[in-house]
């Protein structure tokens, strides 16, 4: 029975996701999930991205937390408008809060929304929130094993962000351990090695979100 | 409905705790179960603990993971026995799965069993396992506003032991801020500052641990 409830929860969570791109879509919202482990460096890279989006596109960021509303404080002084979802307790994001958060936000004022997820790297990967494309940030100081110890979260990946590259020297830590089990696992999936404390990295990134978005925006990738 | 079977879940976890507890207990076993962020040092960590243990007593591991069987066989290869349980999927380990590899150990032959479970500071914090204390691992690079963002890791912890010190000329971290705010959650926590990598701190660590298991087996401690 458990069981059974848990996949009425799933679907359910499918049709609202699907009301969710809809939405955004219908408004040219093009909308990036971002995932990974406490302390990966997500909102770090969000202040070190969106300076570089801002000239560009008009950009919006939901943030996912249990508790405190930290990390949409840092996104507002850095000049962008954010929401700050708290879950409670709940180990990841759904469909339906991130529902209520694109309530608040007037939709067609912004040609991109970056949902920051909860810090997990597991529970997060099983809710679709009715986004366009995955990211997925991976601090080179979690280790190389990560891929292989944690599949489920990198195999829809569109993005792999290996943050943290300016502590390489520091740490043993082999980068094309990760590469070659990603690629292992997702195929399709683009990978960047970056410091959102240094910037290194970061514009190449950014470029590649705003292509993403014009070929969506021209039908040529869904 | 959904809320009613959760706290079934619970209820039944911790029943099954109980029963864990006891037979650890009446066999001598000091149990510890060990919780962090993916990535944090957990293994790391052991492998440089686990050496010092070895000559004081006799210990055992138990590693909880989604997928592989790397961290048993990382232990495995310094000398001490290990079970490796696979969750297929699930973000924490719970009380029957560990009763599972208990059955698997001769529990007479251990003096301490350290219990590492899933990467996954949220998920992990709500399930006893039948462990005698809790030690969270939090690495230095996850940064200071971790405690606060993630309370419930860290209000049932006996020790917090904030890991990767060597990294610190190398990042922005005021560990300051992690003890103030791990004393604000949990009052009676001991913090510990070490480097699973160059060795620093994790003899203190060690002794504590050792400490600990004595006035719990003197009934000093429960």
């Amino acid at each position: 029975m458990k069981i059974i409830a848990a996949k009425k929860i799933l679907k359910a969570n499918d049709q609202i996701a699907e009301n969710n791109r809809r939405r955004l879509s219908q408004n040219g919202v093009f909308t990036v999930n971002m995932l990974g482990s406490p302390g990966a460096g997500k909102t770090t890279l969000l202040e070190a991205l969106l300076p570089l989006l801002k000239s560009r596109l008009s950009a919006a960021v939901i943030e996912g937390d249990i508790a405190t509303s930290n990390d949409a404080e840092r996104i507002e002084a850095i000049g962008i408008p954010s929401v700050q979802l708290n879950t409670d307790g709940a180990c990841h994001l759904d469909a339906n809060i991130v529902g209520l958060a694109l309530d608040s936000l007037d939709l067609g004022n912004y040609g991109m929304i970056i949902v920051e997820n909860v810090g997990n790297l597991i529970c997060t990967a099983g809710f679709d929130l009715g986004e366009h494309i995955r990211v997925v940030v991976l601090s080179a100081t979690e280790g190389a094993d990560k891929v292989e110890k944690y599949p489920a979260m990198f195999q829809n990946a569109h993005a792999l962000v290996i943050n943290k590259t300016d502590l390489y020297p520091h740490i043993d830590f082999d980068p094309g351990r990760v590469m070659s089990d990603a690629k292992r696992i997702a195929p399709e999936v683009r990978i960047f090695q970056a410091s959102a404390r240094s910037g290194d990295g970061i514009a190449v990134l950014g470029e590649w979100l705003l292509d993403k978005r014009e070929r969506w925006l021209q039908g040529i990738e869904k």
